[in-house]
């Protein structure tokens, strides 16, 4: 079978480097494209050498249209707006949207949603195995501990991480409103600080922590009485998202039209 | 429904005056025995003073079978040899045995299952909740993930405690050896110390730490390329499992004859 | 040496329970009066059998006055309106005032010191022997480091705790900023929440979990590149607190006026 | 100022690559040489593009002899017989050796001390800033705690590590032994299994996880009387060793002959 042609979005940012060199390291998988903001001072640049490997001759572009011409599926861990830019081209072009971007608001899934009757997308707010698997205990968890225990979830990432909580904070927070059946929006406890009063039965709560270069690490914790159960995940190096991304991708290639998260990539769905 | 009436096995020791406390509190269950060693210093004192509590009445005796006479059950935290003298006794006067000795060995297990055909015994290495709920989490993620994945499983007890790993650790591997669907005893690395060469793939890692006060803490490791997942139970109070032990005898009330454990108690059976 | 003859204040409490059974264990010490709220329904009950205990003939009392004429000291858990009602009596009175009350505002602590030209005053937002010690390393490491490394403080504590930080993590945010050389409440960063941007250089971060039955467990994240350092306290039982107060009541009989720390009573000031 | 030159030995494997690219990007610091066991299929190879990084003209060679005729230092995280091997050659060229080589024994660092009257050695377990500051807490720790605090080290590293505990261990247990004023070799308790007794007061305890591809944490563990002091360090990238080794030569430079550590070249000497 002929190799999935990816296009990298953000090419020139962390996360698409990471994604360049993995690509090149998997079977099955070629960069064909790379995408970045118009005005970027690095349009141009080939895509190869930014990632710190020999040229491969796919220079940085900020035209989606035309690179979508030759290609199967778009990698995007970008901004909401310029995923938001993304997702209309990548349907009308028919190329898979793996998506990965984190702070998207309700208003940016239901346009990423309405185009999935004709279009693949597949998004997560974390593309590992690890927090995919920790969300499905999470949920089961919830669903079988009465409000007698409470939940926190905390996490920490590097100093420049501009919000708060991570996506995969609130990816784990759903997971355990599902379990328990309830609206994380109306159940959740943020930003503690001050005269908080007693803690509200049933909420979910979330602590944010921020320094040096942690790659992330989130916590769930469910408190009892007189015990505690914590379920953690610890993400050493951030290359694993990006292999869990190609992993999205190569799933996604020939699926039908549809909206997918990495439950479904991971075959967690009846866990 | 008459209180279900309760044999105390090692009544003036730690746990056995944590679980006279316990049922003092719990409603529909009411101390009638309190058993001890022959020869110890304690027979015939009171079974209620010595946890702290008024006066009960029941005095510590050495004589089961007497004890056994006008009660429904026997809650027995011992030794297995302690243990193992009590099964026939519970069985023959119809007593449910709920047994959370630690440190039973695979003849002392042939001993109790031998009397189910004809009793109800409830046996575990640890009756709290949360400790049964980690045990199936434990079970589905190590079904779930493959050998890239490294299993660990840490606990630290009190400085007082005499084996290592804990009963508990042994309930938690047995749990991942049961999802990895190996034999744990092949399958085992215990007590790492020198030139140990690489980890044996598949292998179940345990260590053990020992300390102050701690009541006791478990965590099992599932340790991947460039990430972990951590589950960890943390017990804040022996009483919790005192509690458990309760509500085992109280759930064990009426069932027909048959081996049980706490996966049962909890409903966890399918979880 | 005749018994060093102490008041508990909030007698009544939790925390002033757990004092009354500690001093009943504590050579060289002696409950003398209980001191509870106007208006309690309390007042008038025994003290030790409210903690518990046999009776002690020690009645709940409104009159600290009263009180303390025939006592040494009053161990003072309480909050900060009784706190500072407290001060202006126990320094006329000559009584040594060991204050664990936490929330205490900056004029509340002005009150405090102004009374102790003449009178002995032992105040500290946590009475452990662990987490002083932990302090002291806090300061030593943050003057040690530069700030390539990031501090982080988070601790849970129980859901029924109406404040957030503890006053324990405010301990050691003081004792990191004291390290550093620089003001705490211009160098810190408290419940993040939403678009943050990126985490500012120098900040002292603090984060707060709540759930279930803990007692108190304190973290400070040393983060750098590449590597941290976490320095963690876990209390197990709220006993110790009260054994440290206690202890700090025994140092302080006798000691000249002034205004002392647990660093002072446990001989850290060195460290 | 020149350049130091340095030479790297080992310069195949893992560790040597690592500091091959942590020169090329320290000012101060060029590699002038690349040692390889005799027999290595690696010999004549440019140590540069084995580093991941363009060409820089150094052969892998076996002949440290005539590498050091225009050397300043040699960089030595390999074997114990490499490195006792290197020692009298560094010595007689009047190199600064650094060493990071683990396993040493007793001998071993016999012989290396032997030649620091005439030459420069830095010698660790663990060249990270992080690791050294923690064993300085801990040996604090020690001496400031008394025997009711049990002490306990816990490390976790990848699972291709061929020997337990951790040098690392070693290090944080002789930090906590000198802070004790006790002899860790008669005071040590490792690869806890099976009927071991109750804890003996005064020892220090090991215990090593193996597992995925963990770069190295460690804890230290104080478990006294119903509460915890917990240090810990987790190294998230070995990049972080040869930064503190290429410190450490820089450190070494024109200093006068003596056996050196890390506590030296970071002045935590006083800590």
């Amino acid at each position: 079978m002929a190799d999935m042609r990816l296009i990298v979005a953000g090419a020139g940012g962390r996360m698409g480097r990471a994604l360049v060199r993995v690509i090149s390291e998997t079977p099955g998988a070629v960069v064909v494209g790379a995408l970045e903001a118009p005005g970027s001072a690095l349009l141009g640049k080939d895509a190869g050498v930014l990632a710190g490997l020999p040229a491969n001759g796919v220079e940085l572009s900020a035209d989606l249209w035309k690179l979508s011409a030759n290609a199967d599926a778009i990698m995007d861990f970008t901004v909401p707006a310029a995923t938001i830019a993304n997702v209309a081209i990548a349907a009308e072009r028919g190329l898979v949207h793996i998506i990965g971007t984190t702070g998207l608001s309700a208003s940016d899934m239901a346009v990423i949603k309405s185009v999935t009757s004709r279009a693949v997308v597949v998004q997560s707010g974390n593309m590992s195995l690890g927090v995919n698997l920790l969300a499905a205990l999470v949920k089961r968890v919830a669903a079988s501990l009465d409000e007698s225990f409470d939940v926190e979830i905390v996490e920490m990432h590097h100093k420049a991480k501009i919000d708060a909580p991570s996506g995969t904070a609130f990816l784990l927070g759903e997971a355990a409103a599902a379990g328990r059946g309830v609206d994380l929006h109306t159940h959740s406890a943020r930003g503690r600080d001050g005269q908080t009063g007693a803690r509200r039965s049933g909420d979910i709560g979330f602590a944010s922590l921020r320094g040096g270069t942690v790659t992330g690490d989130h916590s769930v914790i469910f408190a009892g009485p007189m015990e505690r159960i914590e379920l953690t995940h610890r993400a050493e190096d951030r290359t694993m998202f990006a292999q869990g991304a190609v992993k999205a991708a190569l799933w996604a290639h020939g699926k039908k039209p549809g909206f997918y998260t990495m439950t479904d990539v991971l075959g967690l769905t009846d866990f």
